[in-house]
């Protein structure tokens, strides 16, 4: 493996707090597999089962689906240095629910899933950020179901937010995600993210401080949740 | 540790597939803790740190969430052999959704974090299984997420068996859900959950034998999923 791709993977979040030298050790060996593919290849079905997890060296993949009446969804685009469905590689059913395609020229690493389960034992920090990665996904996954209860962007920012300033214990509350991450969480497009913020910032009842939001006027946060839009 | 909860947490999914010497040798150390909480008692509140892993070794406990109208809602009831909160254990953010209540008087074996990480790279059994729950946590919220966005219980139903069988390549579908984790995937509950089934039967679409589904009438099966329920 070169140092250019060591250096890729060096930046995917799975490597985070490994060094060089670490991830030289790691993938010193035949444990992995290097693949390419052209433009628009398909590079796995929907349905295929995932068994080796895959890492982007170059170029960028989308994950779709397709509905019932035939229409192609993006679900996700992924680029170099991103991890592939971390999630399916060790569940029961471990066939994929997107299929994968290539939106440029690709290469990628093939890491069959008992090379991971060797990396875990093999790397303390590798262990700790498969299993915290995971564990992000859940806590992200239920926070989405339980606001899908919400019908308005505006309860929805507001029942996020009491629950993280209950949960941090201050009003002044950080968001563990970025805007892209946020509008995801809430199931809405960015400008109509961007627009509930400014509308509680307008009103006095919120104040940001970059990744920072300050909770102005909490007795209207909770009206807002309670339907009082 | 006695040889009835060792027997206890060989029930515990996340040890399955290790015999009663594995555990034991896992167990065989000042690795954990013992506590004991007489019912009614609040173990964790909803926003405190989760840092020991707790698998219940006598009795029953509620997860619960409070509303912001002051009204409980118990989330799941978690009994003997049931671990907590797998995946909150390592997410960035390790503070719990949830308040969990002593439903009974109840004696638990807490795992510090740790000690977790120890049994993962000590038994390759034990990871696996980890990382499993994990993986399954992922796929059943994906795909509760995935179904919202239909309103009636036959699409949820229709469109969950025609990807099962997409992706078990057969109309002869194995749910891989009890009827319990089926009717929480579909949001409803377990009495909707029969008589949506029941209508499929009584149409011929569907015939069932034990957790295998036939798919008699696919052509329907997507109709439904348009919207023609």
């Amino acid at each position: 493996m070169t140092n250019r791709d060591i250096s890729t993977i060096a930046d995917c979040h799975l490597f985070k707090g490994l060094n060089e030298q670490d991830i030289n050790t790691l993938f010193d060996s035949n444990r992995f597999i290097e693949k390419n593919y052209h433009k628009n290849a398909i590079i796995r079905f929907q349905g295929d089962e995932y068994s080796d997890l895959m890492i982007i060296l170059e170029g960028e993949i989308s994950a779709e689906i397709q509905n019932p009446d035939g229409k192609k969804i993006i679900i996700e685009t992924l680029k170099k240095s991103n991890a592939v469905a971390t999630g399916v590689l060790f569940a029961s059913d471990n066939t994929l629910p997107v299929t994968v395609v290539a939106n440029t020229d690709i290469r990628v690493v093939l890491l069959p899933k008992k090379t991971v389960v060797q990396f875990c034992q093999e790397n303390e920090i590798f262990l700790m950020n498969y299993l915290q990665d995971s564990g992000n996904k859940i806590i992200f996954l239920a926070e989405k179901i339980r606001l899908f209860k919400f019908n308005s962007i505006n309860q929805k920012i507001a029942c996020h937010l009491l629950t993280l300033s209950k949960r941090q214990g201050t009003d002044s509350v950080r968001l563990p995600y970025s805007r892209e991450k946020l509008a995801d969480l809430f199931g809405v497009a960015r400008p109509s993210l961007s627009r509930g913020f400014s509308e509680f910032y307008d009103h006095g009842i919120l104040e940001s401080e970059g990744r920072i939001i300050h909770i102005l006027d909490k007795s209207r946060i909770k009206e807002i949740i309670m339907g009082g839009d």
